[in-house]
This record gives C-alpha cells, structure tokens and sequence, in this order.
C-alpha cells in the first residue's frame, strides 16, 4: 500500500455567497463539506486510480468525527483506509467562501490543535507500524501546534530506515529541517522553492534543493507544468494548453501520480506526464479537488516532457 | 421554569484574523466556539440571573453535538436545561471575522438543516409537553429550511391555550403571522418594526404592530434604549448615556430581562430598566453575548424610564 500523512487534517467547508463584502453579513447559500489537508487529497485521488492506500496524522473532536465519517463515506474507486491518530484538541476548520458571480475564493484557515508530546509519541509509533506494509509515503502539508519544527526530518529518517520511499510536500522551515534527512523527493511549488533557496530561477533553485539533500525536486511551475531535476538529468512537463478552472488540489493530484509512477516503477518522463495530465484534469474538474477523468484520458497523450538541452 | 424556544440553533464560530481581504487566504489567529441561536442566548442569560430555564428547538450532526456539549460545559448560574430535539440534518454554522484591528466583523451564515414534517410533529409535542411547566415561552430567531412560514402563529397559539404568555422575537413574513396569532409580547428592532409596518417612525409603527395584534410592542433603538407600546400606555427607557462596544446579543439579553420581569410580576417600567441596563451590560462585555456583571448593577438605577408625554 501506499501511505500518505496528514499532520494537521482539515474539515474542508465551501461556502458559496453572492459577494463578499467586508463588515457587513453574508446568507451561505450551498455549503459543501469535505475532508482535508494535504495527504488525505492525495489519498482520495490515489484511490480513485485503483491504489490500496492508507491515511494517517491526527483527528480529533466532532470536527475530527466529521472528516473521518467523510472519508469513509467514499465511494469512488479504492476505499481509502483509515488510520489517523487520535487528538484531544479538536481537527481544525478550513472554509473556502466563494463569490457566486467571479468564482475568486478568499480563504479562512483555522490554525489546528496543539498535539502533546503523548499524541506525537502515539503517532510515530503507528508510523512506524505502518511502515512495515507501505510501499512509499507522503508526508504532506503544514505542521499544527505543539510537533517540533524538525518532525518530518524525523519522519523522514524513520522512512528511510525502513526502507520506504519518501516524498516530502511541506514549506518553510519544516521543509528546510526535512531535506536535511534526504527524502526521496521532494515537491515545491515556486515560490516554496524560491523561499528555501533564494533563488527565483526553477532550474538553478531546483539543483540547488537537491545539493540540500533532497534526491529529486519535482517544482510545480502552475499553468507551465513540472519540472524535475533528478540523479538522471533535468526534465521539464508541461500541458498542452494553459487549462482555466479551480486549481485548488491540482499540486496534490501530482503528488500522487508521482507516487504512483514511483510504486509502478515507470521513468521519470512517463511519471511527470501523468503528474501534469491529473493536475491539469484536476484544475477542470467542477468539483475542487476532484479530477475529471475523461480530461486525464485525453491530455495524458499530449503532454510535452523536454529534456534538459531542449527545455533551456 | 422560562421556557426558549430556538428552531435554527447554530454552532457560533468567532475567528479573530489580522483584517478580512477578499480573495487572499487568512491564518485565523484565534478561534471561539459558542452555542448560538437567539433562544440559547436568552436561555444562558436567564440561566446567569439565576432563572431555571429550559431549551428546545432543534439539534443534529456533529455541528449539533458540540452545541449541546457547549450548553452543559457553561457553568456561571443556573444551569440550562437541553430539550432540544434531534434532526438527521446538521445543526448550521454561523461565523463572526473579527479584524484584529478594528475590531470590525463580516458575518457569515449557513442557511440551516431542512426540518422533516416528521421532525417538526416530534417538536410540536415536546413543546406542547413542556408548556405544562413553563411560566413563560420565548420564541426565537429565523425559521430553518422546511418549516412552513406559519410556524411561530402555530406555537403562539399552543401557547395562549396553555395559559402560558408569550413573547416572539423573530422578523419577516414569520413574524407578520405570529402578530396575528396574539402574542403577549414582540420585541422588533426599528428595521424589523419599519419592515412590518411601513413606517419608520418608532411611536407610530409600535402602536400599528399593537394593532395587528401584539398586546405589548417592545422596541429596541439601539443606543436609544427601547420603547415600549403596552395596554397601559407607551414608556421610553434609555441607558444614561450611549455605550460603546460589541452589540452582539443585546437584543437577547433585552428579552431575558423582559421575560424575567414577565414571570416576577414587576412593573413595565421596571421591566424596562432591567432589560435597558442589561442590554448595555452585554455591549460592554468584552466576549460576546456575555453581560458585564458590576457594569449591569451600576447602570441599573441610571436608566431613564419616560412616560409616553414626556417622551414625546
């Protein structure tokens, strides 16, 4: 199977509003509820694709409840298995309030609950366990209060012991600490990349991640696709065509098709055009997070994968 | 005992953010969970003033969960009584952005669980049930989808054949109706009185409501204080002087006083000063909702109290 890790899990609201104004009071007229955070999207596509994978991290409270009764409740492909970590503290609230007329989201993040020094012992240990099945792991999105800046370098070493395949979907100072560990990979979008590296220009930034320790940077580069500079060269993905929709869970369906090619043991240029195909199918999708699977059939052929010498 | 009644209870979410930009993200700085919904907030203030006070209405899902959870865990006064009854659908979310700076909120509202016919059978009898040992009811707050517009004029009259006094506080096409079901007492807000009237000048719009078949109008003004049209006469009563603060919940804490008053038998000018000073009690409360004890004694005996001449 394949493991994915939420640390700080999310019960995803959207709530849909004629426009957003400032200081005055909203009617909500569609609430849609999902289950969130990083490692759980890329679960849910995981699953979607046919793959046994399992989620772990933290839930807790009746917010907690709430997404794990989500997750069970899908039914679209491989049910995804469910191995989160109790929490006292309750899971946090994320809510999307979308204009109804632009569509243009703005974003209310609650900032997670604080994890004891109990809850995160509790947690490596099932870590640990679940090593033992998994074939690679994700270690996806922001810490919550109370884990320790250095936790996914920690995560990281465990993997590595065990001999399991990481990849590492963080920012900031969690992702600085992580690569020290040197993950298998390693997936920043450019501006995490530019923050760790301090350099705006993806090619230099992305050998200068792997110098860091990180065996192969995969940068998502938005509307221009992926580039990936790994022990075997430089190459860079990209579309056919720029696609316009929502392009909320795009990074994490790229995340799992890397994971994916990494378990199916396909090449890089094969693994990269099927991250863009599903990140691109996931931006058209009407449903945030979801991916149109017609649309992942008939962009996978067109993708552009460049060498390094033609993509300079 | 005060019976409240709350159809729409909501879970109240209060998220403090640095100050609310549309279509960017926001790390909620603080988050405050409360148990929401006018007929909880007038139960727990009851419950503070030492009133034994029983809730019912409606409650489901995890969102109803933590509101029944909130409800128990309170614990300055008397303590509030749960009759709520349960719903498949889930109890709906209200949330209040706060901006840090200003101090300046936007409103964000779900609409609310849609009522069975089954449900709303079930809640017509543990009302009719719990009328038996009510000395008052209050009926409060918006309709939830699926409850016909005629609901409060249905409760008024189960009301006054158990010889129990009534007061409504709702607004709209629900409260035109319940009017007309003779209620013993409303207590609109100038826009709700203008709305159900037409007129916008506060004396002749309370005595029109009277008209249509309140027996006592009360009308909050705002910082104005309220004015009250009864069947011995009209009474102004306003706070010795304005008050600065979070108007969140004056309005209840208005109506509490004003059933307290009802089941201690005090005069309306009394009544009044109560329900004055309490209201301005709870805008100088720093959590919203909440009354500022000492400030609730001081300002007491400084409340105006005009007869209808001398207010003229």
């Amino acid at each position: 199977m394949i493991l994915t890790v939420t640390l700080n899990t999310a019960l995803d609201l959207t709530y849909e509003v004629a426009a957003l104004t400032p200081h005055s009071s909203h009617r909500v007229s569609r609430v849609v509820e999902r289950p969130g955070g990083k490692g759980l999207n890329v679960a849910r596509v995981l699953g979607a694709l046919g793959h046994e994978t399992v989620v772990t991290g933290f839930a807790g409270g009746t917010t907690g409840e709430t997404v794990r009764a989500l997750l069970a409740a899908r039914t679209a492909g491989q049910p995804v298995r469910d191995a989160l970590v109790p929490t006292t503290g309750a899971t946090r609230r994320t809510i999307a309030v979308v204009d109804a007329s632009s569509g243009d989201t703005t974003q209310l993040n609650e900032p997670g609950p604080a994890i004891t020094p109990g809850e995160w012992a509790a947690f490596t240990t099932r870590f640990t366990e679940l090593l033992g099945d998994a074939r690679a792991v994700a270690l996806c999105g922001s810490l919550p209060p109370g884990i320790h800046v250095g936790a996914y370098a920690e995560l990281v070493r465990l993997a590595r012991a065990a001999g399991v395949p990481v990849l590492l979907d963080t920012s900031g100072e969690p992702l600085r600490r992580g690569i020290a560990a040197r993950p298998d990979v390693i997936k920043p979008n450019a501006e995490e990349l530019a923050q760790l590296t301090g350099s705006r220009e993806p090619h230099r930034a992305a050998r200068d991640a792997r110098r860091r320790g990180a065996h192969t940077v995969v940068a998502s580069l938005g509307p221009d696709g992926l580039l990936a500079a790994t022990p075997d060269g430089l190459w860079q993905a990209a579309p056919p065509a720029p696609v316009r929709g929502n392009p909320t869970g795009a990074g994490d369906s790229a995340v799992a098709a890397l994971l994916a090619g990494l378990v199916d043991g396909t090449d890089w240029p094969d693994r990269l055009a099927h991250a863009v195909a599903l990140s691109a199918a996931t931006v058209l999708s009407p449903v945030a997070g979801e991916f149109d699977e017609p649309a992942y059939r008939e962009l996978l052929p067109r993708v552009t994968v460049q060498t390094p010498a033609t993509a300079a």
